[in-house]
């Protein structure tokens, strides 16, 4: 087994869900419940290959990668792609996952067109000049919309997604109208959406929404919202599921 | 006051809500739970002009008429359109509900430009060729797009609205896309979005949305869902206040 070196205030963490392990920077952006629940939303299959958008730390390609033929990660911050890199050796994951430093606006440059079935994307949540920006620079770049748009995301998941192949997305809910106009104009039409709520009688914080490329408008399914908390504060039966080995 | 003739087929009842009554006639579609939530939806205030697209036998007029300043209502359906009226002197509303019977895809010809505060639309849901078209020619008319698409009656608010004005409809999940799109396009941004189920546990069958004319887009807020029965199959709390006299 390889030696994987530990940089200046990282930590690995447990994936739970897969006994996979993740190293983290404590001073870049960590992986939350975000991630774990855009890898449980889409239908994956083992013969599909995956491209995911903004990879991070590479969460999302390390919690499916039993579950698809084979996963590229992008990621635009060098460190954090470093740390997926490392994250990809740690886990034994280098056959099925290849992880590249590079910036999904100009994808033409980083893969061929039309080559995958399922694209995801857990992207910035907000436009730039809205709400608090985080003093850091690389957590504020992956929650605001410095480096890409919604506009940008959508784009780039239209270039490289096969004709009927799928893009799934994690988002805010007050964002959804922006989504699903971007969605229609680059043909990709929404097919599946459910919201999330952090309790039974909350209003929605996050939204997961799926679209085919190149599919016909209408025939949305909207799922009965995902709750995350019980009333006493614990996780619901539906979210413990994916924290199972 | 004055006799009220009932026709073939037709009949009163109770609109519960209000203590009003409704003529409705049994061979033609009959108001239902959508068109009670769509009354209930938008924030009303008693200084706003409100206009009802298609307003059938006048539903929404009736239950809201203590709420708006005044209501204009129009109906393609003359069958339907003098039902709506003979209901408006049935509740003695005369001077609060106009009723015309026309085509709202000429609404150019029917009303000023930009006069309304709030308009309001429980359109055909279903585009021509999809589902089971109801054999009653005036029933297929309110549930399929035989004479109104979604375009149509978006295009339709709009020419209605002030700017800033609110729009708000009900429809099927199924439509979201196509409904954000369209709104999108005719520069109505969705504020407001609510799902309803059937059950808790339920995929929604309906939605409620409410979008401002000339709004920036984003800032839409998703609701916790409106759930209609109880496990027991009665009403749930929330809906029966909607019946309340």
């Amino acid at each position: 087994m390889r030696t994987i070196e530990l940089q200046e205030n990282e930590r690995i963490d447990d994936l739970i869900t897969s006994g996979r392990k993740i190293i983290q920077n404590e001073q870049e952006f960590c992986f939350s419940l975000d991630a774990v629940l855009l890898a449980h939303f889409p239908k994956l299959y083992p013969t599909q290959r995956v491209l995911d958008l903004g990879t991070g730390t590479g969460v999302i390609p390390l919690l499916i990668a039993d579950k698809a033929a084979h996963i590229d990660a992008v990621e635009l911050n060098p460190v954090m792609a470093g740390i997926a890199a490392r994250n990809v050796v740690l886990n034994k994951l280098a056959e099925k996952i290849t992880v590249k430093e590079g910036d999904y606006r100009q994808i033409r440059s980083l893969y061929a067109a039309e080559c995958f079935d399922l694209v995801l994307a857990n992207p910035p949540y907000r436009p730039v000049h809205h709400g608090q920006e985080n003093t850091l620079a690389g957590v504020a770049r992956a929650r605001h919309e410095f480096t890409a748009t919604l506009a940008d995301v959508i784009r780039a998941a239209r270039y490289a997604l096969k004709y009927h192949g799928r893009f799934a997305m994690v988002h805010l809910p007050e964002r959804l109208g922006e989504i699903m106009v971007e969605m229609h104009a680059n043909r990709i039409e929404a097919k599946r959406l459910q919201f999330v709520q952090p309790k039974a009688d909350k209003e929605p914080n996050m939204l997961l929404i799926e679209g085919i490329a190149g599919g016909n408008p209408g025939g949305l399914k909207v799922l009965p919202p995902l709750v995350v908390h019980e009333p006493d504060g614990g996780y619901t039966q539906d979210v413990l599921e994916y924290y199972k080995v």
